[in-house]
């Protein structure tokens, strides 16, 4: 593509970073914040530079969160013996959505992947580890995808927590395998939390 | 949906203000810029601002450009004899990459559409018959894609400038009746260019 604007080049180069954003379409997109208002496109940059570098992480789950300790971890009517331990922020919209969980969750950030390189150091799951060994949690629920990445996850935490007075279990399979939990319907995912079965159960059924 | 973040949900929101682009995908794409440097994102605020505030549109020919009168405008060896008439900028680019066309530019903006509320007076017209009337203009070329819309703005344009001693010629249609031009591939586009017809004959072939 040849531009006959070195700004309007740049604009178009950094949309296309984003993912699933090819060139064209980041000439769309671009073209169609300047036939808006002025402001729109002051207000998109500000959000996401003001996002980018005020965004704080939740110090007891690591949710995306404005303070130091998010809602829901501050919230004394929620079961802090029950974690759930999800992916992303995504995972824990989709549930709360749902709102047929009281408990506190755990965001690991990702799931161990070997083949893109991340591996558990890379992931929340140490905090997680120590939560368990202070002897203050009841039950963690495992609410990944139940992908292979996914599975091993659940299982790495396990083998590392499994010595300690705590239960494991895994949301019920209502999801179809391979879903991404975040596209599932309310309905299904609040069942599936509340037909969660001990995880030992769940490496049977394999 | 349900934000952890203020300033999550307001990226996200400005985010989905784009066309094609809904709650969900806004959510990927901010989480993705979260994961990585801070740098991208602010790469991409900056490109965006400085844009959308330091744009330019070419004097002559009102292409997007960063000085006063564009590359082409200001080439010498281009023949201002010879102007073709497209919708916008992404016209101009495909055109361009044919490397068939030598002539000019005059970019409308857009098209005559009554069901969007876009009238002539709201398109780069006047500036056109404008330069119609200095008698200094030879051929117009008219390269609208061949909607309704596309026809109608061509024929409000002819309407305006047939008593005027000037060629006008559309380009040929080796291009599919309804298909965008930016999305045809370069040797149709070429051709169709070298190939151009008189717009009084492509009227009497509908
Ligand atoms: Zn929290
Ligand atoms: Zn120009």
């Amino acid at each position: 593509m040849e531009f006959s604007s070195k700004l309007l080049e740049n604009a178009v180069y950094e949309m296309s970073q984003l993912p699933g954003v090819g060139k064209r379409t980041a000439l769309r997109l671009v073209l169609h914040l300047l036939k808006q208002p002025e402001s729109q496109t002051g207000r998109l940059a500000q959000a996401l530079k003001s996002l980018r570098e005020e965004i704080k992480f939740c110090r007891n789950c690591h949710n995306i969160s404005d303070v130091e300790l998010c809602e829901i971890c501050a919230n004394p009517k929620r079961d802090s013996g029950l974690i759930c331990v999800v992916e992303d922020i995504r995972d824990v919209m989709a549930i709360e959505n749902t709102s047929q969980y009281n408990g506190l969750y755990h965001v690991l950030g990702g799931k161990i992947s070997p083949m893109e390189g991340i591996g558990p150091q890379d992931l929340n799951i140490a905090s997680l580890v120590e939560k368990v060994k202070k002897g203050e949690i009841r039950e963690l629920i495992f609410a990944m995808s139940s992908t292979m990445e996914g599975d091993t996850t659940n299982f790495y935490i396990y083998k590392q927590i499994q010595d300690r007075e705590v239960r494991t279990s895994t949301i019920a399979r209502g999801i179809a395998v391979g879903d991404e939990l975040e596209y599932a319907d309310e309905i299904t995912l609040g069942r599936s939390i509340l037909h969660r079965i001990p995880f030992e159960t769940s490496l049977k059924a394999d």
